[in-house]
């Protein structure tokens, strides 16, 4: 049986091997020494052109109140044996570093710091594992609805997946995250307690079951609310759904608000286009079919090329679950270190895997903006004291293909990094879901269409500058160095 | 920004269609109507011949804090406008129901009841939500490991997915749930002190890179740590990494234990059996190779064909997000509601799509063991007042395909269903971990290597007593019979 704790605190929530090497770090002592951890993926999830960045409220939260607790440290002592020095070390930790974050809503792109930690070693490494599950999952999930949404354009998303989320956690962050995205509402209602997410529902087919007679059923219902949907696919839609539902709008006339009808299986671009000649031969023209079952961007672009009439989309466990790719590979990785003199000195990673060499350095990135169109250019990552905002002329290059290059000049560079956290203190005021919502429609006016289509789109430039890329292969050449006969 | 509520509890986290129809219920005055639902998927999960429950420990603690706080009631008053009297009626809501479920480490398959609620009807409709949530995901990933372990075999595994779990709820329950499948260990340390899962892990790439140097980083881990796991491939794995593992276990000799090495990244199959050479060349024959890099079965079903020398597997990402089906569809549906005379009357949903249509009644589910070879012939779903362990002989036949049949004799009939809760009040004391652990490999045992297989296992049956399949297609029929010209 479960032990349930009441100081149940998230800061256990890490790995193992994070404690292990803070206690190394410590015993050294070197686990003042300043650190710096930038946080990225290397590709976008769902072969998208783009993701959008979710995840910094809750590790605001997170950061907050991270502390052991008693029973944390009691656990630590007892069960895993660590001893009583370090315990004492543990149990005064609070994060006093400073982060910088691209705000919520943000869109990014592969491999540029979505979020830097400058913190004392051991903080910044303890946090690791609870920023990546919370950054993976959330910018996961804001990806996949917005890529929903490219493709539902104006009419109503609505996230419906609960039941299938992975446990509960993901069901009220990841409907967050949906509506970041610009999702209309969730049926989870403790989402709409905590966030003040709208909620919508109505009744599903125990409800018929229930009254065993449809018509019964919807009769009941509309005694009951003034807002009436009905689910019509409980026992035969077109036979006996719609023509029930239609039944029961006119003998409630205006005594009830007749918002339409759900079809929940079936092929819905036949069943939608029946249902809605049935309805407007019934002269309820504004009545809306809203429609669910295991839908995505890709059903959804069918139906729509079908001709489908559907006017609300409810999505559940294909976008809950971002079903078709369900984990973007976030990672965490040390850029640089304090060394012996008091100074930063860059850190590597090399691996047989190109794609997995990690950049060096403190980095910005900035979003180059073309002044003219206001579209932007391409992302520009630099080494973190570089002000390409000062220049005239910037030369983008690819950092793989090195001979892909443009000069851009009449240009905005924003700087996608905002100060969180300064050397502990909370200096961010964390926007509302609706400025989040409006930052995501803002940002994505920034792109060409090119990049937001849902399939094959273009790839948006993410570049180095010069001084960023010649310091990444001084870094690789000093490795090389090192190991003797290395495949680099 | 989100609002933090002292008092928030999961009762909210439900669907809002749940709380509309428990309106309609309270308003028609048969809320408190005796209804039966049932839990259940339709197919199984990876193509799996099998899958093993969980989630019922979870359950248990939802149902026990089932009641709205006064938060939750201000919500649904203020923001949702549900009348006073309504309110006043969910305030004082708790669970009075029965619930017999399954153990948590059954073997279960498809469209067979795990779990059976029998309730006052506004609260077996509450609950439904949250209960689904659970199972989809518990059960989801213990299914997983449970066909990682079957490939493994006596070999260790470790669960390491935690960042990129659907946020943190998952990870924790996750990795129960791999625990309770046969996975050895976690490296998530909540779960640790939560659960009492052993919790494993060393160090990382980012302890290499900050000592810079490889030998000094392992040199400085074997002076803090007794256990010692070096990982190898932060720079290059045979050509560092291995030689400055075994430089330093020969350095520090008996004053550490050296486990082994950790490749992360790489050819596994190829690392793995040069490393192993290595190893043993250096005298170090009982040094385990620790191999992670988004692994599952398949990847792990290959790697020991090509003869990899790995002694401990580390999974994460494959198994903790389900990677290749992330969602198991269960869902939960009315099979009997109580008449105007106080009797149960069965109830069905159709569908255009035949596996959809339910079985009504109250259903219980038998594993018919062959008393000479102690194997499982298959389960026997009956209705609830049927009694196959009286029977000298039973019909078992395919649901769909009635032809397909056997007479099964010298049986035992184990009746999969417990209760859990009775008129409210908790009858069932769950079993420890190690009790569930162990239940699970009992349970395997009883059934044919042909179920258990990772690719193409035969169909395990799942079949319904004569009685039962009767009363469905009567059941049919007098729908049909309502709804003129059904496709039916």
């Amino acid at each position: 049986m479960m032990k349930m704790f009441n100081d149940d605190s998230l800061t256990l929530h890490t790995d193992l091997y994070q404690i292990n090497m803070v206690e190394s770090y410590w015993r050294d002592d070197i686990h003042q020494k300043k650190a710096v951890f930038e946080l990225f993926f290397r590709r976008l999830p769902f072969g998208s052109g783009y993701a959008v960045f979710a995840g910094l409220e809750r590790i605001i939260d997170y950061i907050q109140n991270f502390r052991f607790t008693e029973e944390d440290l009691a656990y630590l002592r007892e069960e895993l044996n660590y001893k009583e020095d370090f315990i004492r070390y543990l149990e005064n930790l609070r994060f006093t570093g400073t982060i910088r974050s691209m705000k919520e809503g943000e869109l990014v792109f592969g491999n540029e710091p979505i979020l830097r930690v400058e913190a004392p070693l051991g903080e910044a490494q303890l946090i690791e594992t609870a920023l990546l599950n919370i950054v993976n999952y959330q910018t996961l999930i804001a990806t996949k609805a917005s890529r929903i949404k490219q493709i539902i354009g104006n009419e109503s998303a609505l996230e419906f997946g609960t039941r299938r989320a992975h446990e509960m956690d993901a069901a009220i962050w990841g409907t967050r995250a949906a509506y970041i995205a610009g999702f209309d509402g969730t049926s989870n209602v403790r989402a709409g307690k905590i966030f003040g997410i709208p909620v919508s529902g109505t009744h599903a087919h125990a409800f018929v079951q229930t009254y065993r007679d449809e018509y019964v059923a919807f009769c009941k219902y509309a005694s009951t609310h003034k807002d009436c949907v009905f689910l019509v696919d409980t026992y035969d839609t077109l036979r006996s759904g719609v023509p029930n539902a239609i039944r029961v709008a006119k003998e409630f006339g205006d005594k009830i608000n007749f918002i339409g009808i759900r079809l929940d299986s079936g092929d819905l671009a036949y069943l939608s286009k029946k249902a809605r000649k049935m309805l407007d031969d019934a002269g309820f023209h504004n009545a809306k079919i809203i429609a669910s079952s295991d839908l995505d961007e890709h059903t959804i672009v069918n139906l729509k090329a079908e001709g489908a009439k559907i006017d609300v989309w409810g999505i559940g466990t294909k976008l809950i679950t971002a079903y078709d790719q369900p984990a973007l590979g976030a990672v965490y990785k040390l850029v640089a270190i304090e060394g012996d003199d008091g100074k930063l000195v860059d850190t590597i990673k090399i691996s047989s895997n190109p794609e997995k060499v990690t950049t060096p350095g403190l980095k910005n990135v900035y979003r180059i903006i073309n002044n003219k169109d206001k579209r932007a250019e391409g992302d520009y990552i630099t080494l973190h004291f570089e002000q390409p905002q000062k220049e005239k002329r910037l030369k983008m290059f690819h950092p793989v293909h090195t001979f892909i290059k443009k000069y851009v000049t009449d240009f905005t560079a924003k700087d996608l990094h905002h100060d969180i956290f300064v050397d502990g203190e909370l200096t961010y005021e964390c926007p509302s879901l609706e400025e989040i919502r409006s930052y995501v429609k803002e940002n994505l006016e920034l792109l060409w269409d090119e990049y937001k289509r849902i399939l094959n789109p273009a790839e948006y430039p993410v570049d180095l500058s010069e001084l960023c890329w010649e310091n990444k292969m001084r870094n690789i050449e000093e490795v090389k160095q090192k190991v003797k006969n290395m495949d680099y």
